[in-house]
């Protein structure tokens, strides 16, 4: 089931990935290495950014092809990334998923630590209908928030919970530690990630001037 | 009436559109493929982006013919913008303007949020003179602020009989939503963009310091 | 006097200052067409950027060349600045002055009106030594703050005043306006545009957290 | 032991410290030709970026070779870094260190002047383990912050004292003037100037919310 290096190489999905995050890491949202992507493969399995590489200057050979069986994940080639298990778990709570970003903004690291609760209710925004399923900006649309963890099966296991009283709207907050968003091809992934982006670095200018409500 | 893409290919007009739209995506002022832009392009028709493509990655042919009618609007090509109405009033209301721009930044939309009233006055900036018939700081210079819906027709209706009044000052603000700006030229529409987004940002920098007045 | 086209089209000065133009531009220090630039050409005379140009587009033809006799400037070719009074004026004050450099960031126009003395004074920043003549972050360093006008031979009178009690640190702000920066190579005056713009961003970041003073 | 300018022209850690150069200066990190870098050239000498160079424009022959005896450095070729006498200290204090980088970025200039105490204590991030050492976001990570002075030998003997009671984290600050990282390789000192600059950026942003606390 892993996809060998030069099978990487020719897949398409993975050159556009690499593509995408040399854009990321243009908008400095993947600074000191940080953050980490992941396209579906297969049946169980994803090609995953490999640990420590700078996220603006990966080839497809950095993505490594890493497979699950509930909450054990395989990798028989390099050292994937820390969070795969939290990629994985996605990729297991909707099929439709094929692609899963985790970003570090100054913006969704400052903006995660003030809010305190366990989500936060973005409204009167234009810019929610950014987010697939929003189709208005009189709606309210809830972003998640979690607590962060050095235990990444464990925060996949809280996502997990959450995400079966409610599916989370293609994207979650670690506090102080950044964004996660996913979708149904890249191109509606990145759409996700400027998205969010730019709700929460409206909410926080907001607050800048009229105070964290 | 209706350009064939063969026709839009070749239309010069159409590819400078196309490369201010790169600029401004470079400004990240249309994320997530928002935003939309448009040119005059014969009698009561206009080329306009075509809905949901990234402003920053446009070709010639994704800018889509549509006439109007009043406010109808027709569309033979494609699936438009879903503010192709606001931008044929605008080209209704003058028929100077040559060029219409609708862009989400950051700042823009926040300020928008943070304006009660129906207009925002700006004074004491040199920059006002960017805004074409201001010739001085001194002068007060308003910028039309309109509550947002999704009935695009709406709000081109209440654009029409804020117009009827006076026109408007090359700009107006749709409030948690974004700013709009035109011109007789895409030098011009370019100009009055930076101007406008100028002016609106040294507010919000002020206001984080001195405070909402 | 007045050198041709085809001289300035030759011009190595001309050439780095179009040069140097795009990267100010890069930096969004000239929107909207605003700011302009000068280098002195010849016995009293410069060339200076032609009125309505962007900035970050020049080419040397778009240098005009402009002669002076005391506040009476002389341009027989194309419209230049509406401040070339004010950049013929530094020429005047100082020989060694061969660079005028006038930029409009969003920092330095909040600044300006944020300063209600006719100069501020900056203390304890080691970058105050780019400035020359600066040689410790302990110095004070006072820079000059004018009230804008449309009237630039007022301007210019202004400053030939304040000048002749005292040089100035080699830039000036007009209140709502933006900065001018000099210098007696491209290289100093770049090095003086980039210290005065880090500067005074560094204290309205400053007063955005303590307040202002 | 000083190489040759022909030498350094082939060294590939001296080509790539270039290359690093223009990307710190592309993030507005090195402005007015501020900052210097260097590597750690043989037995007790560096090469050292020369004084007064835009550090965005370096070219192999702009860094010097300098050799240290204790606190006295000596270079034959050039004038190099004022603060070379600070770069010497920490290749004396650990034998590891490979490289040292200082940037003049806003925010870490700010920040030094915000911060009273002799050192920040940041916790709560995730990207503090972007600093070699630190592997939770629950530890407590000290930022060693020092007042400012002309006189270099002094803070580079006022960093050995802090030093031998403690090693500092890869980092420092110097009031009202920069930050200093270092690390084992160029690819970890990258990492740790874009992780302290991220940590520094958000706590800046935090207290623009919250206040100073």
């Amino acid at each position: 089931m892993n996809a060998s290096p030069h099978v990487q190489h020719l897949n398409p999905n993975a050159i556009a990935l690499c593509a995408l995050g040399r854009w990321i890491a243009s908008r400095h949202w993947v600074p000191a290495t940080g953050g980490n992507f992941s396209i579906r493969n297969a049946e169980q399995s994803m090609l995953i950014t490999a640990s420590g590489k700078d996220k603006g200057e990966l080839s497809p050979q950095d993505l490594l092809p890493v497979s699950w069986q509930q909450q054990q994940i395989q990798c028989t080639q390099g050292t994937p990334s820390a969070e795969a298990a939290l990629h994985a778990m996605l990729y297991q709570l909707d099929p439709q998923i094929k692609v899963v970003l985790h970003t570090h903004s100054v913006q969704a690291t400052v903006f995660s630590r003030l809010i305190e609760q366990e989500q936060y209710f973005f409204t009167g925004y234009e810019m929610q209908k950014a987010i697939s399923g929003c189709s208005s900006h009189q709606q309210v649309l809830p972003l998640a928030v979690f607590d962060n963890t050095q235990q990444i099966p464990e925060l996949a296991e809280a996502l997990k919970q959450r995400w079966q009283v409610k599916p989370l709207n293609y994207g979650l907050l670690v506090r102080g530690h950044g964004l996660y968003v996913w979708g149904h091809s890249l191109e509606q992934a990145k759409r996700h990630l400027e998205g969010w982006e730019f709700l929460i670095h409206c909410e926080l200018e907001r607050f800048s001037i009229t105070g964290k409500p």
